[in-house]
């Protein structure tokens, strides 16, 4: 593991004094361009920009003193001179790629600075996975700020994790060079109850003067969102309304509002500004989540500036809200999210503001992007083995593994189904009448198998259950290692056959996503590191992931974002119904249910 | 020496979450005011706050559920409810007040949060005074924040302070508990041509996470303030036109906008947000130095928003740059600076948010002051006897001490002297024909003789020169311990016996003003704390000073603020003209020059 070695300002205030009082030359001066300024919010014509040692040394309307004859003149030629964006909050994980193949995809979209939660790898390797993501993130060309998972499990006591994060791991994280803050403190139940192990967490965070993310995912905008408030986490993006946004606001957090793959809580929040007219200083823009054809196909958080824009925000102040606001918000606004001395040369050149085409990409000082085209290299960390062989079953799983038995005697059965409803995280509870065929439960119609496999200790254990909504057809089988969050392993499937060969076949490749037809394999989206990421381009991952979905509709499934569902139905904090290793959670009462009832 | 102990955030996490959901009795509730929201920049009537443990709890319309039989009520009656004021940037020792009887004068106008730097004792008692007014702060029951001073001597080789900062006390003092950043970084020049010791201070704070506080006092916004920038001062207070104000912003520094009792740079720079629309985050307001009396009969914190809003500005904007802004610059914006959960509770009540007037102050949730009276103590340090005897005169002096030795055989002669200029800091280089009478040079019209008498180290140094403008007539001296920056004494009279008098009278009390006519002392202003401060009530201290200046009056002296140009006429910093103890320094050229040339 190396990291980039990236000297402090001051360590070289010399150097940019110097070269600001015209006594050395600049590394590059980017030359003739209008001064998109985050601080003042004003477009300023006519401006130049010297940068040494990596860093912002001079900004005014005459550079000329700062060239030598050595300076990289580039020629901005009009164009508007912003900061790099940032992404308040994220996870590397969800784009299906290593920090390095993230970073490699989203620079050439302006994305220079991330603050990202390693959630998903806490879950199936613990603080040895976070340090892993943490140190690639280190060895980037931009900045990849790491927030430390404060949840894993995400529900305690409803789901075995890999590993599970305590106050102890929090406090020694924040020792961590890349270390900002806590992530997202999603245990919000906790902390409203004054769980003392949450309390713990935010504490240590708080003492290393660091911030503490929050995640409020409730309507309740009460007392308990209040207590949540009173914890101390410092921003919250489970915002959807514009009370929501409201509410954060005045309560003293900034108001995190993102447009993910499938998250869309720009539009019905920015209305705060737009039309209450709210300051605008504490609101701040976010991905949360893209999957890899989001960030080949649409963009990163050019996509959510420009989207910010559309919903009618002025574009200084969409800007505002991914650079400056982001960086003052994690206490870094004299290091990030501006063009002016000091700071990080992290800076775009757009010929427009609101299409926002992201021309030229400069972090640190040097160009990493242009026109779309990533320039620069963004290392891999050799990935232990320990991160490439996650997926520990205990034995070879054969269709027995995934048999229901039936109650002695029964015809039918009545079973407690996992509805999956369209376009939405929540699921349904629902009661399905089943047949009994060779004594054993089996789907009928639109319900088919579920089965949670654990892959974590190798215990061998396979969870069984029935999903209804996906309308698979014929025999066959989907499988993932991405199930949030403890990422065991979700097998979905019409013949338990199929559902032996897909799960074998992931332990095979250490894991990812397959889908069998027939005994055949129709897709495979190969993710060996912790099953969760893929080291290959987005591009390549993208490509997969897009053939899967083609291979899910070859089976009958209509549904849109139907991996997303998929990969989701072990998420025990959601309601209503889900599955995890411990067998069926209802989420209604956080309560583990049995599979199956006496017929009414 | 004793510290207020004073839980921080995560040690009462869990009480204010249990107060916030109602499951524990709040501390206090303010009920039924409007919440003025300076994150949303928002009014909104009907709401209600609740305390615990000194800090706020909960904020919403209805706080009923936080109230038990032994929470104290507050009733708003529909009156302001608003974060205490913050002084960004000042100077204790200009109200020649201890850190105590500072607190307790500007309490009442509402002001809790304080960013100090004792540059003046630093001058006189160094790293261990600095430590003084720190302590002493620290005891208080609002927050005062110390600026650890970064200049003395402020013109090094032209002045002999009593004691030096150097790097080394910078880094240590950052350890310090109530260290917030580094003071104003007057050494401007220093910063420019990269002085290794005034960037070894920079990056000491920075280092350590703190604010590094600037100065640059020049009109020139070329290249030079642009390597100041360079250099890493985070703010600047000394802009007094809109184009400084703006330059400071867009430069991603903040402007600091002051009104001082003798600073007057509001008015022309706050267009820069109420003509030029820029955006107002990074704007702050304070007062540098405010005098005893200015406490005592106009206000602190409370008389700049009051003037900010006079000048035009919206008051929720002004109320801004007097608490969050100020908050967020020094990294305390989740600490002090609004009336939201977790936070300090510093709040004020006001029946109108444009006069402003202070009702109820609360500081760390108790009342600390109603109806401009304050109801708590502010608690003395017991300053050690090396503060409190700090005039060292070498020997008892005499009339002749202060004669200026005329060249041999010379009738007259042409002296350089200083000229005061009435409502200027700078003053004017003059050159007088003088007569010499017993082969002394003497005085005439209205040149009077001006001594710095060295004090610190009692080598008896005495260096004299001569002043014009005062208007003094008759046999008079005016003596003052509080000489700018170094702090030796400035004595100014017209007559030597006077003088000698004045000084010795000074050394005598342990330092202060006085002013001898005749042989009589017409007026005293004690300063017995390194001769800078009183520890007596600020009425008291006000009282003296106002009959101090009635007795420059009884001896001629028509000028406006004649103090203030008594006590600057050794500031080496300012042009044109000054007196140090190693004689007379052309701050126009930054050299000593002679007394005496010959006549033309």
């Amino acid at each position: 593991m190396e990291h980039i070695p990236f000297p402090t300002w001051p360590d070289v205030a010399p150097r940019l004094i110097a070269v600001a009082a015209g006594r050395e030359a600049a590394d590059m001066v980017i030359r003739g361009g209008v001064w998109v300024n985050v601080h003042s919010r004003e477009l300023l014509p006519d401006h130049s920009v010297a940068i040494a040692a990596g860093r912002i040394a001079f900004v005014g309307p005459d550079a000329g003193h700062c060239i030598g004859p050595d300076t990289q003149i580039i020629e901005a030629q009009g164009r508007y001179i912003l900061p790099g964006l940032c992404d308040a909050h994220m996870h590397i994980e969800s784009g299906m790629l290593t920090p390095a193949e993230f970073a490699r995809a989203v620079i050439p979209h302006g994305t220079t600075s991330m603050f990202t939660d390693p959630h998903e790898i806490a879950n199936v390797l613990g603080l040895e996975g976070v340090r892993m993501m943490h140190d690639e993130a280190m060895m980037q060309p931009v900045n990849i700020f790491t927030q430390m998972p404060s949840c894993a499990p995400s529900a305690p006591g409803l789901e075995t994790t890999g590993y599970e994060i305590s106050p102890e791991d929090v406090a020694e994280a924040m020792s961590w060079p890349g270390i900002i803050g806590l992530g997202e403190m999603m245990n919000f139940p906790g902390v409203i109850h004054g769980d003392p192990k949450m309390l713990a967490e935010i504490a240590a965070t708080q003492r290393a003067g660091k911030t503490v993310g929050g995640h409020y995912a409730s309507p309740d905008l009460g007392p308990d969102f209040a207590a949540y408030v009173a914890g101390g986490p410092a921003d919250d993006h489970e915002g959807t309304c514009e009370a929501d946004a409201i509410a954060r606001v005045r309560q003293g957090m900034r108001s995190m509002m993102r447009l993910g793959s499938a998250w869309y809580d720009v539009e019905n929040q920015i209305t705060a500004i737009t039309e209450k007219g709210l300051d605008p200083r504490n609101f701040v823009l976010c991905t949360d989540d893209c999957h890899s054809g989001t960030l080949v196909n649409d963009g990163h958080m050019n996509r959510v500036v420009r989207h910010a824009i559309a919903c009618g925000c002025d574009p200084l102040i969409a800007l505002q809200m991914a650079t400056i606001n982001t960086a003052t918000h994690f206490g870094l606004e004299r290091e990030i999210g501006s063009v002016t001395p000091g700071r990080r040369a992290d800076i775009i050149l757009s010929s427009d503001l609101s299409g926002l085409p992201i021309e030229t990409v400069i972090a640190r000082g040097q160009i990493v992007a242009e026109n779309g085209a990533i320039t620069v290299d963004c290392p891999h960390l050799d990935w232990p083995d320990q991160a490439r062989n996650t997926v520990h079953l205990g034995h070879k799983l054969t269709s027995e593994d995934f048999e229901v038995q039936a109650p002695a005697g029964a015809n039918r059965v009545q079973a407690n189904v996992i509805g999956v409803v369209e376009n939405q995280a929540p699921t349904k509870a629902l009661k399905a009448e089943l047949p009994i065929i060779g004594g054993l439960v089996e789907g009928e119609g639109d319900v088919c198998q579920i089965s949670l496999v654990e892959r974590h200790r190798a215990t061998g254990g396979v969870a069984n259950a029935f999903v209804s909504g996906f309308g698979y057809q014929g025999r066959m089988a989907m499988a993932s290692t991405v199930a949030h969050d403890s990422h065991h392993m979700i097998v979905v499937g019409t013949d338990r056959e199929q559902m032996a060969l897909a799960a074998n076949r992931l332990a095979e490749v250490g894991g990812g996503i397959t889908l069998f037809q027939d005994g055949q394999e129709l897709a495979l989206v190969e993710l060996p590191i912790a099953g969760l990421m893929s080291d290959n381009p987005a591009a390549d991952v993208a490509a997969k992931a897009e053939n899967l979905v083609k291979a899910m509709e070859a089976c009958g499934c209509q549904l849109n974002n139907a991996y997303m569902q998929h990969s989701l139905l072990a998420l025990v904090v959601i309601p209503e119904l889900r599955i995890s290793d411990l067998g069926l959670v209802d989420v209604r009462t956080f309560k583990k249910i049995d599979l199956l009832e006496p017929l009414a």
